[in-house]
């Protein structure tokens, strides 16, 4: 059996700087840190950080003091920050620094008087931290099939959540400009996304069975795994190598692997050791 | 053999307009009344015209007073306009108010810093007076495939031809926004337009033969006949009644009729009737 890694599997450069934040906040400050949601969508980077005594909150009402690290995504609002700060508590901002574009797009669409539209997922953070600049005075539209729905607009300002598909991404576009008059686009899908897309995109098709490797609660690895069915019959989502069966593999001449941009090298590679295991026994 | 008639066949409200402009003016003039090009792209009503002392004429340069008509598709450059005015020579603008709204449009995203693209067809007059505004300063795209050969821009602003198809002005939008960071679109193509295609495509689904009437020269009848050719194998571009033969409908159940924007009723009710004429003999 073949085993072909794909060369853009695991971090980005929003997650690696994320990751070096928290890691530090550890190093200098010993105690009481947290981050404002899990840093990355990560279980396995999540329960490291907090082995160095990161603890992950759901809302900084809860603290009194202490450091507070902004998540990749962002944080829910910009106003969450500041009172943060003026109760004494000092704010670390880990937010990717794509995301931060993505929220000033926002923010410069909504001041030009469009209607702004989010191509994402509604309930992920970093959706919600773009929608937070803007007081949440913007759609969030997941399909094209959606869009029926909106009430019809003539100004629409469009952006995507960073690691949204292209495909999907401008289907939703072309749907949009249809009924509008006017139409003002930023592309804020990251260079990385796109990267890893059509590799993982072309790989899918030359193999009989990929493995996308991340957390079941990361939207980039779910998509990339969605992406990968569309051009493999065999498609599998893990988070770690224990989840491997050897039987998976019976038939199996070449296999994929890729991994979501919150997904640690520690975890691709037990993944890789894994299937050699499996290898050398068959 | 049923004989169905597209409602939204034949002249729109820029052509009207236009027309309307040309045989007043040979009322009230008399003589010395010229259009910078044929008024619409239709030989037929050019030559009315021509009977009523209107002569077309292309370039302004030959003329040293008189009464000039600017075409429905509008003038190669505001400054043709004004160096006639200049000159004495009394202008008409018969220029329909949606390529006008184009035209002005095509200003505006030049003056904000974007490459302007036309979605249209590169030697059409019309694209022609929306390239003039500005200069030239803009490219023109006629398929998504020529945009591989465009230099990348980072802000790129795309209007349309207003009879444009949809489906390709969407596909271009995709391309483009493919390689850019921001895309502001003014989707420009008339609802007149729009209204026709649609109900001319529905129709060639449900009939075996379509005609379609305009002149060879009209862009929109041509794109017309192109998109009746998807759903129906039999599609006939025809200028007049008289080129119709009556060996076209043998074994034909149903026939579509559909007209572009610049075809006269008279046109299309001498091809009613001859149709009528060919079912009675059947």
């Amino acid at each position: 059996m073949e085993i072909i890694l794909a060369k853009n599997a695991g971090f980005c450069f929003g997650v690696k700087r994320a990751i070096k934040i928290a890691f530090d906040a550890a190093e200098e400050y010993k105690e009481g840190i947290y981050t404002l949601g899990p840093i990355i969508h990560n279980p396995q980077v999540v329960e490291k950080l907090e082995t160095k005594g990161v603890k992950n909150i759901d809302s900084p009402a809860v603290l009194s003091k202490g450091v507070m690290i902004i998540r990749c995504h962002g944080a829910p609002s910009p106003r969450i920050i500041e009172d943060a700060e003026e109760r004494g508590i000092k704010v670390l901002d880990a937010t990717c620094p794509f995301v931060k574009k993505a929220q000033r797009y926002a923010i410069k669409l909504y001041e030009e008087g469009y209607q702004v539209v989010v191509a994402g997922d509604k309930k992920h953070p970093e959706v919600q931290s773009v929608l937070g600049c803007i007081d949440g005075n913007g759609y969030v539209v997941e399909s094209p099939e959606e869009i029926a729905d909106m009430p019809c607009r003539r100004k629409i300002g469009i952006i995507a959540q960073t690691t949204q598909s292209y495909s999907n991404f401008s289907k939703i576009v072309v749907e949009l400009l249809k009924n509008a008059r006017e139409v003002k686009v930023f592309n804020t899908i990251c260079d990385a996304t796109t990267l890893r897309q059509e590799e993982a995109e072309d790989l899918a098709k030359k193999v009989d069975f990929m493995l996308v490797i991340g957390g079941r609660n990361s939207a980039n690895t779910t998509r990339l795994a969605q992406l990968c069915r569309e051009s493999c019959k065999r498609v599998y989502h893990i988070e770690v190598a224990e989840e491997i069966e050897e039987g998976w593999f019976d038939g199996v001449e070449k296999v994929g692997i890729t991994a979501g941009a919150s997904t640690p090298l520690w975890i691709i590679e037990d993944t890789v050791k894994k299937l050699k295991e499996i290898n050398n026994k068959g």
